[in-house]
């Protein structure tokens, strides 16, 4: 494969450009800003079809860290003013979404990020270059390798990256998991007069209220939203500066300690340097404890969904002490049927986290030597982990949370035919005399 | 939410129609063919953004089954003639790809796949109504759930349908793993002459060839190609006419006949009907057993790509038998590096689809009473991996295993300095001088 | 580690005698038949405290591959007659569970099985020694290595022996489920009067009986039985003969046909050989089938677990459709109270099994090039989700489904209370008009 | 199942008594401090073998909630000094591992702990009986519900118990986490000087040296100690007081703040009590956390026992740069071949870590309504994988780590033949200049 590569010429057709890269030539599509590795790698993932721009997060941060180096290697005399501010441009552009297109390459991807990481290296270098006065694609006023690139590996810039992404991502799901517990605490407030049975291994057990039971709901999950600040801060420490290995090669440490300080300004986020830069660029530790709390998250609410399944079963012959909204006709077949979709669909989100969880533990544990190849599936099940939880805890919260009803006579009903009561016995009559009463009551 | 529905109006916009289902109206965008109920399931499960068009095989198996059951409706005098030939016509044209954009409804939905058998059914509807001369979704010439879906429940249509949609997923998947072991064939006989050193623990072990390393490669692949076309078999058993649970309330016992003979003539597939039909309607199995057999394939295929890295590790400090083909620079930092790209996809796609082993195994075991409401994460999860995996197989063979060389001289190297011979000694001379030997050898 | 090894020395106190391998001397109980190695393993590995003799069936399906090699070595000229029958009687006393206490290394063992192997060529070889006339582990008559193991390699003998152990595991796991299933027939039988509501997705469907629930039970786990003699017929093919990496290197062709001949006729079973030997010795395959198939077995057993506890919900707040035997009191606080306590053990045991499949899917997967050593924690794994579910499938069968009763009364009423007589109108009067009857009834 | 019981009639020959519960009468052996209930259970729940006494943390916690409990019923005034005293002393005993054979209940059992806590009020009521002056299961001078297990449930005793036992379980996880680090950072420390390549993704990287890589082993290792110091905070809250459902039917809530802190005071652990008591009855997640953690810790010593294998691979055909101890002949056949034992077997533990996560995950899940009745396979699964892992840890590091030799020659000679020299090239000739070289290097 050495010499001309004309892999991706036939959808490329007659508009298009040709770029370098050290194995040889390969046409671009003229309109394009990405250049000659991001096309060699369209073409050598073609797996998923879902291309890494469905990670929006991971597009901004991976923005942020090239500026933050831009920063740091002028400040090291590196880079020249010209050169920094028009990536820094680019850069900007980047973070307002304006080359969403551009970023192309498939979420499986071989080569431990390094397709995304030139991805973002030639978009920035090719639209420098362009602000700098060349022709996009031409001229090379600004490299992606020895300019946007300089002073980093993919291995620190796409790690530190990738780690940041998380940050936002997981804001934006607890803050839906907040609006899911505030349904569930108006409703445990709405419910709150209403006396029902508990029940323990689904056998009538001693009075409660309904309020209670939706309160426990929300504040299940508000634990897990406190989980969360503690995961993400993990996210904090970063290995930008460790550069191949973590041993620095081709990075200064004065540069080191100025790109995190340019990072850390320029994001808002508290970010440090982690402390044993070998170990950082192969551990997946962070990656696993959060990925581990999303899928205690989504136990938390399949729980919920069951419960709202079978607080809700019937009508008739079920439990039926709540009613759920009908949002669509039940059956193709059975008229009048209702059932609860919207339960259904968290609980399927939820198993579907539970795969994420295996396939993370799973590339976690096949790291070898210096590096983990395996960070592009990891990052990709975590992102879509925590996307489709997002939605499916906000739709849950609309759809059915804010709408269900209590069943107060059911829940009545209930109560007063079990034999609850006994257990209030125990304390003056003795365990034994109050098991002797239930025995009658059932019977009689 | 009795009464009028307005959830979709938003995007609609004033190009609407009204259709109306057992819970009122809903608007429908004038040139869909979907009606009522498809638009509030887009509306309740705004998840992942994957719609079930994304699955190709599902969508023509539906077809397939309504066109069956139309079939034996007319022959059961449930149907007229016209409007049995609406619907076979509507089939026909969903079966050509015509209506893609029609199957609109999340992967991710409650309901049991209700909500997918309605679109098919509401697509089908409207359109065989259109060709008996109404306006589309106006009229209602032949009706969704009284003409199509006669006879049928979700429970029973879906549930054949995505059984059978499993059999030429997983052909596609059989031809691709068939191309990968051919290829690794090829080179099995390309290497047969080389000699090296086998390994058992990564620690030298006894002398083979390079070919023999390859074709047990190949060997293993296709052994998993004989276990498909088994567990293909299963998907064969159907439950159709068993409608709500199996006891085939609304559908005679003729019907149930004759609807699986018009889908085996249409299909050319050997379907049968299951003997137990209360059973099938809830049951899982097959679907585990597949999901299983193709975490096996992925277990086999991150193994090879785990030899193909072990084998090609250095080029200088590390075992350096095989070169991959130079597909992309290996590092935006490290000048010359390659990387096993193509082998490092693979195998992140093989720990995805371990992921969905979970999922599905979840799922499975969720079934409640007469049916499994998750079955629709089930089908989604092992389209996904069969999809992944035919792709990761084909790019894999493609890109790296066609274009592998041997290192004959590395291979010799290893041999010869290695203490493999001395095994071949133990007949002759026992095992404890020969383990002297050994230990001269290394030492000296 | 050269010289004098003493690690076993504390324990082993006055009464041992000296035993020795290649990397030197080991102090060895006197009592014991085994030797050397075994020593050194049980001091490598004091993981677990579980040690190999939990697993019978691996012990005696290792007998029966040493006694098919010894006599096919015999046949070829390689051990006399005089040492071939006294390793005969050793292994037919190790079959007669003569020595079950000699095997004692952990079944967490690194190796890939060389210390089970070791074990049993030690204790076989001392055992066979006395026979012929010496002190126990004194003058070797008969060597571990160099007799009992002759023309074999751990990754033959072990490899062979521990899928022949499956086998009966399997048939016993079997005779388990038969026994549940024909309790739940039974019950089905006596239930086949008794018409109640059907559910889907926990709303009221359709009528149906009692009598078709528990039918739908046994038809699930009886398909499992037939599934489970498909995946045991995968164990038949082994790769005895092909020694170290699949080569055969030390075995002659001869051999190898000779010894699969006495291991099919010792054993009864018609055990072929591998046509890729070297594909065999890595391949983890029939193992991952084997487990998937048993984690399906427990998702079905998982779910009639579920299903009886959810119809024997209540007594009073919740289905009550059954009622299982009060096993013990169900609280320590709650007078009364009964708990479904052998369902719950079920699920618990279901999970478990599970757990093994994650942990034989990644171990199969970490195979690396000619031999996978993880295979000691595939066979613990499988032969403990075996043994777990054939205990709890038994307990399960006795303690409670031969007890259920049914609580008819309940059963009416739910099914009287319900709509699902609707379905039946939708032929008639259509599924809209229908639905509008369906919600009169329910809102009356 | 009412009146007489002769469940465990069969083994308890004649030295027995009848002890009563409200199910009836049951045989218990004589010598027995348990009583009715336990025996009861011991014939309910034959499914592992284990009994609970193999986790000597849960038996220890359990003992001091029972004694928390008993001064705080005392302190209300709902039990005599006489009583408490008795009780107390029981405790003691308990704690001295005095009646360890008592706790024979499985693992695997129904009732969601009740048999474990009715196991531990029936011993500690049995031996206060006796200090009091009855004979042995006789009398009754102290019941095992009315007084041992006064103003509680199993719901909050049992439960906080488990979650207490967590802690000293995984202290001494953390210790042995300890050793193995400092083991590892010895050989840092021994290794500094010795200059090696670094790998990434098994290709020729840059330089570094070997005590960098044994100290980002130790590193990393660390980390989970501190992990795990967080993780065991968790379990500090705690829902004693809550007894069935967490709404303290039966239990004051000055017990409850009394009963805390006796518990805070005898154990010296600064527990609190939960805020939302019914969420606590049910919730799991602590659980999930820790378990999600030791999958972490897995997932990291795996990847260690990986790198120990591939960087000892050889010793002429792989890598080789380091030197594990002998610990026992590698094959069976193969003469004078070591294998990588002690790391073999470290990752088998690893993997089946794995496994019981999956366990736990699933049936954390699993609670329903007002408890989660499969806590018991939770709390054993979570012990399994610490015991495992701690005497996995702790065999790793003094059997191989601790002799882990370099092969510095091999190191050094890997190092100057790659091409690792070039990326220092990058920063003064630019990435494609230093490509170049690379290639010819690689070439010549």
């Amino acid at each position: 494969m050495d010499g001309e590569c004309n892999l991706v010429e036939d959808r490329m057709s007659s508009d298009s450009r040709i770029e370098y890269d050290p194995l040889g030539a390969v046409s671009v599509p003229l309109d394009r800003y990405f250049g000659a590795q991001t096309a060699r790698a369209i073409e050598n993932f073609p797996i998923s079809g879902i291309a890494i721009r469905s990670m929006p997060f991971v597009i901004q941060a991976l923005a942020h860290v090239k500026m933050a180096a831009a920063q740091a290697n002028f400040d090291e005399g590196l880079l020249s003013e010209a050169k920094r501010d028009a990536i820094l441009q680019a850069c900007q552009e980047v973070l307002a979404g304006k080359y969403d297109e551009e970023f192309l390459v498939d979420v499986f991807q071989g080569g431990a990020g390094t397709s995304t990481n030139m991805n973002m290296n030639e978009v920035l270098a090719n639209r420098a270059s362009e602000i700098l006065g060349s022709a996009r694609g031409q001229g090379r006023l600004v490299h992606p390798n020895d300019d946007v690139n300089r002073s980093q590996s993919t291995n620190d810039a796409y790690a530190t990256a990738v780690r940041l992404s998380m940050i936002p991502a997981s804001r934006a799901l607890r803050d839906a998991l907040a609006v899911l517990a505030s349904a569930l605490n108006d409703k445990a407030e709405e419910f709150g007069g209403i006396r029902k049975l508990g029940r323990t291994q689904l056998q009538d057990a001693v009075p409660m209220t309904l309020g209670q039971e939706f309160a426990a709901f929300a504040t299940t999950l508000l634990e897990d939203c406190d989980r969360l600040i503690e995961t993400e801060r993990l996210f904090l420490e970063v290995n930008l500066g460790g550069t191949a290995i973590g041993t620095g090669v081709a990075a200064s440490s004065s540069y080191r300690t100025r790109a995190l300080g340019h990072l850390a300004k320029n994001t808002g986020l508290p970010v440090v340097g982690c402390k044993d830069l070998l170990e950082a660029s192969w551990d997946m530790g962070a990656f696993m404890l959060h990925m581990g709390l999303l899928k205690r998250t989504a136990a938390k609410l399949s729980k919920i969904a069951n419960d709202f399944r079978l607080l809700s079963s019937g009508p008739r012959g079920g439990i039926g002490e709540i009613i759920l909204p009908a949002l669509q006709p039940g059956s193709s077949l059975m008229p009048g049927k209702i059932n609860p979709v919207a339960a259904e669909a968290l609980n399927q989100v939820c198993f579907y986290v539970y795969g994420m969880d295996t396939t993370v533990g799973i590339a976690a544990e096949a790291g070898q030597l210096q590096l983990n190849a395996m960070e592009p599936v990891i990052v990709f099940s975590i992102h879509n982990a925590m996307s489709l939880l997002r939605n499916a805890v906000l739709s849950f919260a609309r759809a059915c949370v804010e709408g269900v009803q209590a069943n107060a006579a059911r829940c009545e009903a209930h109560l007063t035919s079990s034999t609850a009561f006994a257990t209030e016995l125990v304390a003056t009559i003795g365990y034994e005399a109050a098991a002797e009463l239930v025995k009658e009551k059932l019977a009689g």
